[in-house]
């Protein structure tokens, strides 16, 4: 007989089938068990009076794996409204240790170490499988919608030959005689293959050695890069953005609905036009309404980030707002600057929830200026070579962004932090598993 | 002025347009030159015929980057069968040097090496973005399938703490204080999601240390990997992976036609049921229909695989072919065997065309099945038991596989190198650009 997934149980009434899945609970009365079993689609309560088959339950333990065959009875009681009757059990993997904490409860009761160190066990917690469904979903709106608008896929390599994006908080890497890095970013690949699609994307892992363990750090996560050519400046990567924001969500709320549900996630404010506000209109305003001068300061603190989404979210009803002019100095080499007030970038932020979750702007495109950035800043162009004749060899106008798919996840579900948002995360303290 | 593409000129006949894009080629005749402007859907040909304007272009490099307004005019000998009339042109990326290679013939006529040493600028060549097209398509129809039969995408760490999976030709990494490792592939990872979502996939780049260059081999690539719970044996894996890549040429079929019609690509003969042959059969004819003796190799060479290859495209029409029951002793620790036969693999690799592209099959799922393995090979499970807490916690039967992205590419069009089917290849000679 074919397995049928539990949720297909309804289609099925009076029916003997067959179901398998986890053993997720067992209430033992005396004279009847209900056995819940849990499959990647739901739920099936199993009535088990037999006795010999209530003493093979009793023997084992939750999460051993069953097969089920039975008839299927409507229980306007049962989970899903729906109960197997008369079921022959064969026991399928049979789990022969106690559990080390219950996944059988609606709300995981466990320290998030406790919870990571046993993480191919407690992700099988219906909540923590609904964020990654949510999390396949963002990605699966992404693309879909950058395919839509033109944009292709691509694949750039990850390790790479100089740690030269911004020199600092890089993995180094043995290879073979030599050295090598992890890629910090696809920045300097999306960039040259602007001359070759106009229009790219690609979601891979970035590494950051950064040596700080804080709730808003990973040392690998998933960028969702996006880069485009023939750009006005950073404010066509801006309307670009917003478009792909809105349509992720409504990916979301398209195709995983239940998941939104069980989570009682609220969705976002996302107006057609997100709010902007300049960097140092943002340091104003920050005086004004929450008195505090960070006028001196080159960049927002999470603090000053908060406070700026707090603002968007009262004032324009949005959860999102584009942070845009930040001082050049902050910036990578490559940021374009503002023709009128060329100490400040043609970039931005988009803060989500009062986090930044985007980075983007228009970047350089004249070999001539190039070559100028790294002088200013004491860089040879050696290393930069396979990089450089991108530009050297005509480059239109152009500009991108890096989502951080985790962080994403962590905003929009309000966790508190971004590794609950992470199947395997990794920091300075955790490699495995 | 909106810019428009330039598969778009027909919609556009008689009115005054705005085009973008690369100066691909320039023929000057004494009173007129006819300039090619390229962009990423494809060539526009602009008639100039004013004397400032034919100074002007004559100074400029190919590849320059223009804008250009005026007329669409229908003419049957124009590429595309229209020109563009009493153009305005500004240029907006001067290139100033000579182009290392032409990019502007049908065919690149350039060795490898110095193509690979000017990536930036060679992936412009038509025919070099036609392949990272079809590539983009592949990766789009091997996830749009999988969503559709009910997979959901993970995403697992790269950076991994021991050389677990096979031992030899790992990368290492210095991980803060310690020692960390570049994954060889997410195995273990979408093994422990397989009790989460019952059937995963991930696309993602691996990254194996092999310390020799050949043809079919890359540092790093982009593995497309599947795993499912609930499987019979192997051979539910082989149903899952024949409907997925007769789905993957279908989606190229659809949605890269003129890139598959300027490669001229012969399409794959890909019946509805792949042939399969054991490995012991697959030896014994072999030896004799080519007359070779390898019935004492543990493994297949690649001249046999062509052979098989041959004889499957001859005899059964089919330029896949399953090849199963692979000795145990060459096949890693998690592999199931054949309940039958022990001594031989529930597993399989598929060749196309005579090359291997996949390699997949069951897995162990009994927690004592894993200690044993790891105790016969003198493993120690400590390193292993985020993994083992899987299979301790209850996992159904399963299996999966993985499919090299690049080699698809490489053997779907013909090429002679896996480098060429790479936007930006590493091997032991290359880390640049």
């Amino acid at each position: 007989m074919q397995r049928i997934p539990t949720k297909e149980l309804k289609e099925h009434l009076d029916e003997r089938i067959k179901i398998a899945g986890w053993i997720h609970g067992l209430r033992q009365l005396s004279k009847v068990n209900f056995l819940l079993l849990r499959d990647a689609t739901g739920f099936a309560q199993v009535v088990v009076d037999s006795k010999p088959q209530m003493q093979m339950l009793s023997k084992l333990h939750m999460e051993s794996v069953v097969e089920v065959e039975g008839k299927v009875v409507a229980e306007k009681n049962a989970p899903g409204g729906f109960e197997i009757h008369a079921p022959e059990i064969r026991v399928v993997s049979e789990v022969k240790d106690v559990v080390p904490f219950p996944i059988n409860k609606a709300t995981l009761n466990v320290n998030l170490d406790t919870f990571l160190d046993y993480a191919a066990y407690g992700l099988r917690h219906p909540e923590k499988r609904a964020i990654f469904k949510i999390e396949a979903e963002i990605m699966r709106g992404f693309r879909n919608h950058l395919n839509d608008q033109g944009f292709t896929e691509i694949a750039t390599p990850k390790i790479v030959a100089s740690a030269t994006e911004s020199g600092a908080n890089v993995f180094a890497l043995n290879y073979f005689d030599g050295k090598a890095y992890l890629a910090q970013s696809p920045q300097f690949y999306k960039q040259m293959m602007v001359a070759v699609f106009e229009r790219v994307y690609e979601v891979a892992p970035v590494f950051r050695a950064e040596p700080h363990s804080t709730s808003r750090h990973l040392n690998e996560y998933v960028s969702m890069d996006v880069e485009l050519g023939f750009v006005e400046d950073h404010t066509t990567v801006m309307e670009v953005l917003t478009v792909l924001v809105r349509a992720i969500l409504t990916q979301i709320e398209t195709f995983a609905a239940p998941e939104l549900k069980a989570l009682k996630v609220a969705m976002p404010l996302a107006p057609e036009k997100f709010p902007a506000i300049s960097f140092r209109e943002g340091q104003k305003l920050i005086a004004e309404r929450y008195g505090e001068d960070c006028s001196h300061e080159p960049d927002l603190s999470p603090q000053h980030e908060r406070w700026l989404g707090e603002w968007a979210r009262e004032v324009h009803q949005s959860d999102y707002v584009f942070v845009t002019g930040f001082p050049m100095s902050k910036r990578p080499f490559y940021t374009h600057p503002d023709p009128n007030d060329p100490d400040y970038a043609n970039g931005f932020d988009l803060l989500f929830r009062g986090m930044e979750l985007v980075t983007g702007g228009q970047r350089l495109h004249l070999y001539e200026d190039y070559l100028e950035v790294l002088k200013a800043r004491n860089l040879s162009p050696e290393p930069f070579q396979g990089y450089l004749d991108a530009f050297r060899f005509g480059m239109p106008p152009h500009g991108g962004f890096a989502i951080g798919l985790e962080r994403f996840v962590t905003q929009l579900l309000g966790l508190q932090n971004v590794r609950e948002a992470t199947l395997f995360p990794r920091d300075i303290n955790r490699l495995t598993p």
